[in-house]
């Protein structure tokens, strides 16, 4: 399974994937791809397919970009992933993300996964006003 | 361990509950304590750290309160606790959460789960940039 | 998949099934089988390898059984397991755990699962002393 | 986000950092601090919030503190937190864990994370003696 | 945030959201549309590229549609996912999963639920031959 | 806790571990043992019932051996097991999954993530139909 985790350079793309990767590059105006997508190139349509969603999803609308990489990086924190903890960071820092917010963001996802616990654990009945 | 589930309500509640729903009907100017809290008061101790620990964590700093709520919920979908769900859905409705950013919060969420799961299951090596 | 889940009670249970409804019983000093068992008992194969899992892991040993039971319940509310954790919450109870422990075993597996992920968000480098 | 995971060494903290530091040496009885606190402490609220919070619910009390480990790990280990499992490992060793003890634990934590999938999965309906 | 959970039948819908119920019946040769879409159908944007997902990735290809399901149902128990556990149970059955498949099905993903976390509890090294 | 890990190899191995390295190579018809076993070997009892439980439930039966291989990669892409996906996706490989299948069972796991979160947020009632 380890074997398709390398990457797929530019210069060794197909002309499938080079367009991908050429329309990363242009949504987010930069010249560089990461590892995510060019491990993903071993199944051009997955990779196709999943820029799709991400293009549409992460795209500014009703919720500025900042947030929803906060957004994901709680999900990943919360999930394990430290790749995904690294790249979204890393997005969320590039969007002007800083120390201060950071370290909030991390106090509410700690805060989160306890207070979680303790309504399962005590089956919490949800309350009328809530529904 | 369902019957510490039983929310204790103000007029059952000790002195040192009643000091605790006071400060969180207060900070959050309204009337009205949910069940988290009722049903976390059959241990004082518990219920005094925890409120404590919210108030700090929440109160508006260099994120807003409403992008909180978010991260919150993003927490507690992915961890499936429905109480929770609902208690955060409820109050980020009360911060202004329109019904656009509800289903873009959503489309964040689904799809940073999908994502971590490919990152994951790939081993993806984390880029230099992002270190 | 639902169909599945109606309990098979003794009255209806095949030979085989009984069997290991006997040796739970005698194990337990009991004569009621909870649900767990009965719904598992659709599928006799399982029920057998089941129980004696059961059987082996949770009998005293070098951890007494109501620590067992204590260790089950911060699994199970880690997983947002409600029969588990309504299962095993009861064992504990009838093993003698107390409310005071209850509190404190909710606040360690709340801590727990913050604490979690602050380790992980900030990818802490493990100590040389832990190694 | 990486960045900030650079620990923190006494010479080089902050006198409200440092406070800290000295009553985690005092309550523990060592001259040492491990990595979690030291990165924790880019944020010294959020070290000093935590701090309070492992202090008060990690202290003995209704439950002695190697039980309290044992629980720690168990929820560490299926969040699959490494570092949690590393710390709170040689937390309950140097409380006195012997290796029977250890595997015993990873028994139960093993075969309670397999029985939380039958119970979910067959949605087993709870047992009226345990509500 | 439960409000949004009312089902939006087909008689109700917006012209944009028929048009996806529509290709939902005539991809599955039904004339019956779950909740999962009805739900989504809120928000229409997500219903489509939603089951413009579903659709793409569940079709018969390298793998068979019943073996899609069963991968379904693993990762449903394991997040603890109620309704999708109902719902890809239904699939399964309808693609032609024997009751003996399906408990084969459970024993399996409880085995792995339980291995994995002797995996991470001992951080196992990966083999050489696996890389 | 990471003394223990040490895998232990076939010549330094008891008479009672060798008897079950001997059953594992012999069942798998092979001369080697994975770090998996070499590593539960610390603890006999475990060992020895660990692999019971993976050699009645990996076997042959209403299930072939690969498609058990596919659902347990699931349950360890979902759970974030490293040493798991990499052990179970050389076995899935040795067993004849083609690249095509192995980009097919990614993404239905990674949408399977998806969908499920989307199901939990918005509380979806169970269809009459799927009961």
């Amino acid at each position: 399974m380890s074997a398709a985790a390398i990457p797929i350079e530019y210069a060794d793309a197909s002309r499938e994937v080079r367009a991908v990767y050429d329309d990363i590059m242009a949504t987010r105006k930069t010249d560089w791809i990461n590892n995510f997508w060019k491990v993903l190139a071993h199944d051009p349509a997955t990779l196709r397919r999943m820029w799709a969603n991400v293009k549409e999803v992460m795209a500014p609308g009703a919720l500025d970009p900042m947030t929803k990489e906060l957004i994901y990086i709680a999900v990943s924190v919360t999930n394990g992933c430290r790749y995904c903890i690294a790249s979204h960071g890393a997005g969320a820092t590039a969007k002007g993300m800083t120390p201060a917010q950071h370290a909030e963001l991390l106090a509410v996802i700690g805060l989160a996964n306890e207070t979680n616990r303790f309504a399962v654990a005590l089956d919490m009945p949800i309350d009328e006003r809530f529904r």
